[in-house]
């Protein structure tokens, strides 16, 4: 059994993403991050991302509306960063107060700024099969996992657990796609699969995304298998002085000896998250310039 | 076995529409329908949707471009129809002459008035199970049939053997939607999946959409299935006037016993097109009326 480490492939991606900001001529990117109120988990995600941002060279504005912003205030604010030459990509970090409807957020981010993915333009672009557009993050991420661990999907059975629009649905598209790397015959399961260990047996690459933790047993994997684990969950833990730990959606103790490759919770999906972010931030940049 | 019978739901569809379009006040839908050149079957494809539209008391505005107009001229002549505020649906005819780019055509027709369901937009929309889009008309006709065939998709395995962007992949994301009569566990087989037959087997539900004659045999249908047949292939038969008949991706007479429902090619899917396309013509027009 071989680990994927998410760390690792991250900090590569970083290292090259730092390579291509450094050689290029200009302005350099600059990603505008929009962070609603003082939600721990977002002000801890938006640090992370403003520290990667900048490693990498990339400029970070951060914008910080107290919780209190009105939808139509937050849409004026974002029809002034997609307006801005200067501004690249925009990351509306969720979640926003209940007040605000967060798709209708994330559509009013231009598509050529939605460095997210979140975008229905961007999500069409990716059954189209059109790389001009942005792929969300976690499942680009699970993408280049999979490719810099040396698995291509070619003719395997790719089975996803779960239906989300931000990773079961997109990643699904991406391991169908008619390009090297992926061609993969892909099954997604959810909620209303009945038979699911039948299913997931099948699976020659495991990618299990439904939020539900330690959910993959030993009994519904196949000796060999890759398996993703996308989960992040919290699961009391007396043990621990924050009083829980983190776990995915995979009971890594049984499974992980199984497989072939598996990715950790965490250190696996999660840190790629921010790269992708980065890496299509870079790419924002890059269509904006050549376009002139 | 039960023969799905496209051609009587198509026309309780067009039924339907008629009194829907005879109910509403004020200007009647209408459809723009631009052919460019004169192949053969695209005349016919015309006429029909011409005729169709006609008896629904759609209005219908048909465009017949030379073979010559270039890509520049044909846009200009979309961007007119798509700020006509009398035009409700534009549906330019495959396959354009090959000086055109196809899918730039497609994603220049505005995305209100998609009635093809073509656009990147629209694709994203059935991703995100946005109900305010139109749905391309073949995949919209499956699920159609299916649903006035009392099959319903909750828990069952629905296998889809083809992933274009037409058929296959929109059909599977409207099999996985999280709506009545969906939530369907889906797999998409293609070109590159091996094992092809195991997974066949496999289904409750299977639609064929490969464009490869009689490609699905007796020993890859599970009985009891149901299966949708959306090929329509020309194999030569000199027994004919034509000298071919047409036939599905489903070698019927082997097939057709095992199945519980199957739909006939012709007769099948096929009818149901036009009658998807005028359904979203009048869905299209009633969104334009209702906005204002």
């Amino acid at each position: 059994m071989e680990l994927i480490d998410g760390n690792a492939i991250a900090a590569a991606i970083v290292a090259e993403l730092k390579q291509e900001v450094a050689a290029r001529p200009g302005r350099k990117p600059c990603i505008a991050l929009v962070r609603v109120g003082e939600d721990p988990a977002s002000v801890s995600y938006v640090r992370k991302k403003e520290k990667t941002a900048a490693e990498i060279g990339v400029t970070s504005r951060v914008i910080l509306p107290p919780e209190t912003i009105s939808q139509a205030e937050l849409f004026t604010l974002l029809d002034e960063l997609n307006t801005d030459p200067t501004v690249d990509g925009i990351l509306v970090q969720s979640p926003l107060p209940k007040h605000i409807d967060e798709l209708a957020v994330f559509r009013r981010v231009s598509p050529e700024k939605d460095v997210d993915g979140f975008n229905t333009l961007n999500l069409g672009k990716v059954a189209q099969e059109d790389e001009t557009g942005f792929v969300a993050c976690t499942p680009a991420g699970i993408m280049e996992l999979l490719a810099r661990s040396g698995v291509d999907l070619k003719g395997r059975h790719v089975v996803v657990l779960g239906r989300s629009l931000i990773v079961g649905k997109p990643v699904a598209l991406l391991a169908l796609q008619k390009k090297a790397g992926a061609n993969g015959t892909v099954t997604i399961c959810h909620s209303a699969t009945s038979n699911l260990s039948a299913l997931t047996r099948q699976a020659d690459v495991l990618i299990a995304a439904i939020g539900r933790a330690e959910f993959v047993t030993a009994d519904m994997v196949k000796p060999g298998a890759v398996v993703i684990d996308v989960g992040v969950n919290r699961v009391p833990d007396p043990t621990k002085k924050t009083g829980y730990r983190l776990t995915g959606d995979v009971h890594f103790p049984t499974v992980a000896p199984l497989c072939s490759r598996i990715t950790p919770v965490p250190g696996g999906v999660g840190p790629m998250t921010v790269a992708m972010l980065m890496k299509n931030t870079v790419k924002a940049h890059r269509l904006r310039t050549e376009a002139g």
